[in-house]
């Protein structure tokens, strides 16, 4: 099969790959649409040494499975987890020491014909969403992660600092709790994607300081944090929702003195993401800025990795 | 009146300051005793510009003020706070922007034979609570703000990094939450001071990995916060307790990526320090290493900040 390869570093497109064989438990599933996301930029940066098949957000249909999901338009939770360690039992499946994870940990992903995962890890796309919509999935449910993390209602001032793709996410489904949001971007392009529907936008410089209860950076880069410790309160909140591919330096004496909390936020919930893309309470088709066929990974690479570039998505054929 | 004065990183004792002026509001104090805290260290070393008398741990006996609090033995509340803007109205007083600190900023401190303090931050000493034990509570009342913080039960295991002079009394007041504990240190005869009190000691090395649900890093240097990160379970609480001179590098991607909390902590609630001193909950005598006149603060210092140190005492004649 075709598929998009990571090693040392260094895009390959290989046209070898046998189809995958199917392990106990899991699904063989044909897939259809994929996204990249700054988490594939940052493993091909070096962030993370994988080696394999990239990507981790998609839709398929399910190929090979049990009878009950022949046939079905899926997604799939990107951690499969042990299930048996004392993470797993805890409930904190998503941290399990022994996962892979799909297209990042020792698991070949998504930008291939096919993938294999858990069958628990799949979950039916509902009829009403569109595969388009469909592939926003992962990241979505990292966006409602922070959610799950902190209950935030209409009394909290919110700030999103980032206005690419992940920032676009978080700031729509905090949209959805109520709060007092402000996005903070430096492109007014896709600041006015926010603004219509709604939400507060600015430049960092714009940041009212020592004003919000939680801000939640989504850039990935030092300034970024800078402009969302800026604008918290003492005893605020500010959510990493970004990994980083270099350390960040701090000043930790001033996390110390305003008593500021910093809260690392990774993946989140498939249901929940699933349940507002059907309800349409997310708006993902304007996110969407290229489309390539599978045999053009790597010039669709290439347009992810010029900035500010929002989703670029890859069709299977 | 004699003091001992910082400016420009260097220390110096004074004996030509005028006694102080008591402001609207205030009382003055004679000062009893006072404690040589690592705050007071990291001001010497330029942790931030600080010019005026040093110190904010103490003991005195109101000398002047309103006639119900003459004569009586009391400590303060470091944070003298307007009252007025939004942070002291929403109940964060201590992070006022407008505050003066004593012996910190803007407001000499207690290593004088009088300071001024607010009469609202002060508190009369039980008869009960020997003046050795009262000049501990400042930071035992630090070392309680974790559990205003944080709700700490017999159902979490926490790690406390740091067997030094704050590291001893967040590991007592931690030990009172019936949590499951280890206290790690560099020194056996201070880790013995606390595995005494039945707390589990050992050193960084016999620290298990993605054990405890809570770190509480009282080292203020990097490799003690890689102790308590590397301690840490996915999703645990990593508490900042120590002032640092110098920014720290972190590797944020692991914070995401464990969903880790790091959470600034600062000042606490002085009438919880004085009960848990009244109840003999916290055992503070052993703490104390040396001490001195405040005419001898030079000396004083020498020894606060040889490595290894505990509490060093200032005593006014």
């Amino acid at each position: 099969m075709q598929a998009l390869w990571l090693e040392n570093q260094q895009l390959q497109l290989r046209q070898d790959l046998p189809i995958p064989n199917i392990p106990d438990g899991e699904a063989r599933v044909k897939v259809l649409q994929a996204g990249i996301c700054n988490t594939d930029l940052e493993l091909l940066r070096g962030y993370y040494p994988y080696r394999g098949v990239l990507g981790h957000e998609f839709v398929g249909v399910v190929e090979t499975g049990p009878k009950e999901w022949q046939g079905k338009r899926v997604v799939g939770e990107i951690n499969a987890v042990c299930g048996q360690c004392e993470d797993c039992l805890n409930g904190l499946g998503n941290h399990c020491q022994f996962r892979t994870v799909l297209g990042i940990v020792n698991r070949d992903g998504a930008f291939a014909d096919y993938l294999t995962l858990p069958i628990k890890n799949l979950y039916i796309v509902p009829d009403s969403v569109s595969t388009d919509a469909a592939t926003f999935t992962e990241p979505i449910a990292a966006a409602l992660e922070i959610q799950q993390q902190l209950k935030i209602t209409d009394r909290h001032k919110v700030l999103v600092v980032g206005d690419g793709k992940l920032g676009q996410l978080v700031a729509q489904t905090l949209a959805l709790t109520g709060c007092e949001l402000w996005a903070i971007g430096r492109h007014p392009e896709k600041l006015a994607l926010l603004a219509k529907r709604g939400i507060k936008t600015g430049f960092s410089e714009d940041v009212p300081e020592r004003y919000f209860d939680i801000a939640v950076e989504c850039t990935g880069n030092p300034s970024g944090f800078e402009t969302a410790r800026r604008g918290l309160r003492p005893r605020g909140i500010l959510v990493l929702k970004s990994t980083y591919a270099n350390r960040l330096s701090l000043d930790v004496s001033s996390l110390v003195v305003d008593e500021i909390t910093l809260m690392g936020s990774r993946c989140g919930p498939f249901d929940q993401a699933l349940a507002v893309l059907a309800n349409q309470q997310i708006e993902v088709e304007s996110l969407i800025q290229a489309r390539y066929s599978l045999s053009d990974a790597l010039q669709a690479f290439e347009q992810a990795q010029t900035k500010g570039t929002l989703k670029v998505l890859l069709e299977m054929s």
